[in-house]
């Protein structure tokens, strides 16, 4: 059995900063005939699981446009133009920007976060050994964040109340519950 | 501290059968002046866990055109128009599908996938006590795919080698080790 779609057409509808939009005209395998495909590119991000000496987790607080809503997560941010393959070091640069922390950095999962439809990627660190930065680079200007620190318990608390509602901070909790324990 | 961001004006981008697309001017809380918010609006989607009585776990190798790649990922669909608050129909449909399986679902999580940008929301459902379907509905027109069904080892194997690759998947997947057992 055949899986790949050729694309015979592609019609670019959005060219954003964030992220560009493009309907493909596609020739389905096996004699199908052709389908379209509505589709978002998004340069990827990365997010962190900071895990302090007390086996606390960091949320950071912040407000979502996409869903009208206030959300606590684990810190991330989007990969910047030419930073494709140096994830690493983005991490280490997200983590202190909204944490003013470092830490030893180890991906530990990477993942599409909505495949059907864009190919946002996010690699997924745990930050262990933290530190406090000293003068730490300063958050983005349009970011309103605040920045916690939460038990495991305290987390699934917010997923029970619906706070957590993020893909990457589930992933990253679950992750913490099988490496460091915790109630599932 | 305020985080609210309210809308200033709406540009509607983008109308698709799949997703809509705006850009948003906000004004940002605490006198931080104004941002533009790139947002994407999606139905949203359901997912299914479905694990066998010999504990294997249902997975479906499909084409991704967002990511140009093949891809293994637990059963999942689309909310079809005026679908929302219908969630579990959904999933029992899907499953049924996808897989010719019923079975008994329970809703395990729900996440937005990419919360930054898009309001996509998935509902995983846990679905034991799988039955082969006679005459099962048909599959969509315009996908391909195959259903093998793994063990957990198994999926663990095409996390290692990227063929999983998905957040949803990888979610379910935690899920079951932390509920079932397997080594994570």
């Amino acid at each position: 059995m055949d899986f790949e779609e050729k694309t015979l057409k592609r019609q670019n509808i959005f060219e954003g900063h964030i992220f560009k939009v493009a309907v493909d005209d596609v020739e389905l395998p096996n004699g199908l005939g052709q389908a379209k495909r509505e589709l978002v590119f998004h340069r990827g991000a990365v997010s962190i699981l900071a895990v302090t000496p007390d086996r606390d987790i960091i949320i950071v607080k912040q407000y979502r446009k996409a869903i009208e809503a206030v959300s606590y997560e684990i810190p991330a941010g989007k990969l910047e133009i030419g930073e494709a393959g140096s994830e690493l070091e983005a991490a280490a640069r997200e983590l202190e920007e909204e944490t003013a922390y470092s830490g030893d950095l180890t991906l530990i999962h990477e993942f599409y976060t909505a495949i059907g439809f864009c190919n946002e990627k996010i690699k997924l660190y745990l930050a262990d050994d933290l530190k406090k930065v000293e003068n730490p680079r300063p958050q983005d200007d349009d970011e309103v964040i605040e920045v916690l620190t939460l038990s495991y318990q305290e987390c699934m608390n917010l997923v029970a109340t619906g706070q957590i509602v993020d893909a990457k901070t589930i992933i990253a909790l679950q992750y913490y519950a099988l490496h460091f324990g915790g109630d599932a």
